[in-house]
């Protein structure tokens, strides 16, 4: 059995236009990898309603989930939730169990919840919502699409709240070999190895430290013994221990 | 006169594994806002050789330029070479002006070049050099597409040796007004200013610290006058200085 596969979109003009570092891409791919899911793409769009759609129609047919960060928050630039439901053909608006969560974040409740806020509790119809511990305001599932706020602890949270509901796979097992060898004198044997494991992915990533160049090969799969076997051979191939 | 247009493509399992962080999509979008290219999308694909022909060839037909990151080094997994060459059709081989520069590299010259390394010297057919001052081996311009290395240090080195080469645009004018103010509270008068100022963007990021919520808003254009007009209304309905 394969793996559930998964693609990113990160809604964000502050990320292309190098304000922001992205932090929410290497936290889903960490939290993925754990659960057996494989992410298979990543895109990052800017806050434009026909890229978003464009890009959440795309990935949601190629791949099993997709994951998006960003754009759904209380002011004019956060256009995410409106574009989902719009690549799905689906209404949107206010919905009242969001209403409710919200409304636990302010001193005041629904009273103060004004126009603005209020934009945070529009859902398009047939989501489910996606707890968020921090901030109340809820992110949503649409099918396969899970909508997420940017902010990474808020990302962060959302997450841990929304995976155990999602079927994973096997988990990807690694196991590094660190040769302190130039990537040239590494590749011509890896790749023979390479060659005779198909069902594993070997990978190559070049270092530099005091002694020079250096190169840590990546065994990675599904199968343990199969994994510890090729991981074998590379310390064979090279000598190492 | 608007801008060059810009798409990044990241090619590599290390990143979509979460294993490595990706560096070199935030040093190219502040690079490229210096020099007025809009970097418009980013996408992150395996080391497979449909999903980088495809993304290429999607990309460099949607905007004015492609920079790549990864996978031209001289491993079985290094395919990014060979599938740029593919997208467009091209030949691909050792090409010898770069490989007198590769030679360069090594304390027997050429006599150090085996096979794994020879690969590092195949350029597809048209292409121009880029320049490795770190490691010597070339990166590559194959008409709007440009092809560097992962390794950030050397993305880049090789960045800063091709952009001069690139005519850009307007650089982007920023101007950042910090309101310890929650986003909900911010929203209805910042779209009314943003709605005003067509030509320009304005963003809101929102942030916490021990007074409590806050919001940046980001205003952005190539219009110096505008954006410090704008600006400067944000203040005014905000009452900050």
């Amino acid at each position: 059995m394969t793996n559930p596969t998964a693609a990113m979109l990160v809604i964000g003009d502050e990320i292309l236009s190098g304000r922001t570092r992205d932090a929410n891409m290497y936290f889903l791919a960490g939290k993925l990898t754990e659960v057996g899911i494989d992410l298979k793409e990543v895109r990052v769009v800017s806050d434009d309603a026909g890229e978003i759609s464009n890009a959440v129609n795309e990935l949601r047919g190629k791949f099993d989930h997709v994951f998006t960060s960003g754009g759904i928050g209380p002011t004019h630039d956060d256009i995410t939730a409106d574009n989902v439901a719009a690549a799905f053909g689906v209404s949107i608006g206010p919905r009242e169990d969001a209403i409710a969560v919200l409304a636990t974040n302010y001193p005041n409740g629904r009273a103060d919840i004004n126009a603005a806020r209020m934009r945070m509790a529009r859902i398009p119809e047939g989501a489910v919502l996606i707890d968020n511990a921090i901030s109340k305001a809820p992110g949503f599932s649409l099918e396969n699409v899970h909508v997420m706020a940017g902010v990474p602890k808020i990302f962060e949270v959302m997450l841990e709240s929304l995976l155990p509901s999602i079927a994973g796979g096997d988990p990807v097992i690694s196991e590094t070999v660190r040769l302190q060898m130039p990537e040239g004198e590494v590749a011509g044997p890896l790749g023979k190895i390479a060659l005779a494991y198909g069902d594993l992915s070997l990978g190559s990533y070049p270092f530099s430290n005091e002694q020079g160049y250096g190169t840590n090969v990546v065994v990675r799969g599904a199968n343990r013994d199969l994994v510890a076997k090729a991981a074998g051979e590379v310390r064979t191939a090279f000598g190492v221990k």
